[in-house]
């Protein structure tokens, strides 16, 4: 069994945001799986998907600012400049983190452990719309029944 | 055809640490997969998981001191500081390096190259144990016999 | 239905270079899946995979400025000197990248956004020809006509 979704997250400002509950939200087939894979696919090179604390928002405003020093807007280094200041350290952000999230299905569910939440990286300061594939496959519950 | 296991890896000092001989022994049914792909999750985040060199010690030896450097403890930009120096830096740690490993399963193993091995990267002083979800998804080789 | 075939990659200077079409060349039957999940794994530690955008050439050059200078050749903290001062940075620069790519298959082809394109990110000075495992699995089209 397969399920497919283009999944489309509103636009949110620069930073590191919580959208688990958004995703579950878009694919209630889920629940007919009872073992299976997950693979959500950022379809944009300027923001990208991570897993980490569902809990302390200062978690994720660490993360912005951890990144940000890492790969400082505007560095002198860098040649791919046209788009703005924000934009090549973007590209480098979202392979840091990566495009894709791949997660267990079990009983009906994405597996993640209790602290676990999705995050969407959002790099660049204005960058809109951004949307995500879903994709599952799995052994439907109902086979069985 | 579908395996799920849950896979409880002891606890271990914080580094890199070599598993691949610990994860091949827990799913052994992996054996009846022609060809496929597994997916290892880690449900937790500050522990994470990678694939790099299986041989020197000293390779991941220098994973530890890069990322410490990369991400110091107790940096003074953390607002998250409840739990201990050493937490935060865990958090971007984890997704750097990310929480999860698919690789495919060819001729019933997981078809790593000769120089790999799977790394357990603990990034807590105290992580404790660390549990993954271990999910595989093939054509068995039996069907065809 | 599944796919797997063994993919090298000719030997690249060390960077970044786009091989999309060299990849989607290589796997002609993905065409047959109406929806599915491809993997992409590379079987060495130092060198990688990443989706990054697909069009200026500077993107990529300032890739390589910038992991250059967040993982120094040579630098006097590594231990694991004996394969020369560009080995140890490959191995970080390769798990901060990542080993595989996960890409959703829809109507027939890898559901890369519009200025996605797949990256082999050569870490070493001379790391020769390069072997991608490329799996999928999926619904073929075929199946309901």
């Amino acid at each position: 069994m397969w399920i497919q979704r283009q999944i489309e997250l509103r636009p949110r400002p620069r930073g590191f945001h919580l959208v688990t509950d958004e995703i579950a939200e878009a694919v209630p087939e889920l629940t007919s799986l009872s073992v299976g894979i997950a693979t959500l696919f950022m379809q944009h090179t300027s923001a990208s998907l991570t897993l980490n604390e569902n809990a302390s928002p200062d978690v994720r405003r660490d993360f912005a600012e951890w990144f940000d020093r890492a790969v400082p807007d505007g560095a002198g280094y860098f040649a791919h400049t046209l788009e703005g200041p924000d934009d090549m350290p973007a590209h480098i952000k979202a392979s840091l983190t990566g495009s894709s999230l791949t997660i267990p299905v079990a009983s009906g569910a994405l597996a993640l452990g209790t602290w676990q939440g999705i995050y969407l990286c959002e790099h660049r300061d204005s960058g809109g719309a951004r949307r995500v594939v879903f994709t599952a496959s799995g052994e439907s519950a109902n086979i069985r029944s």
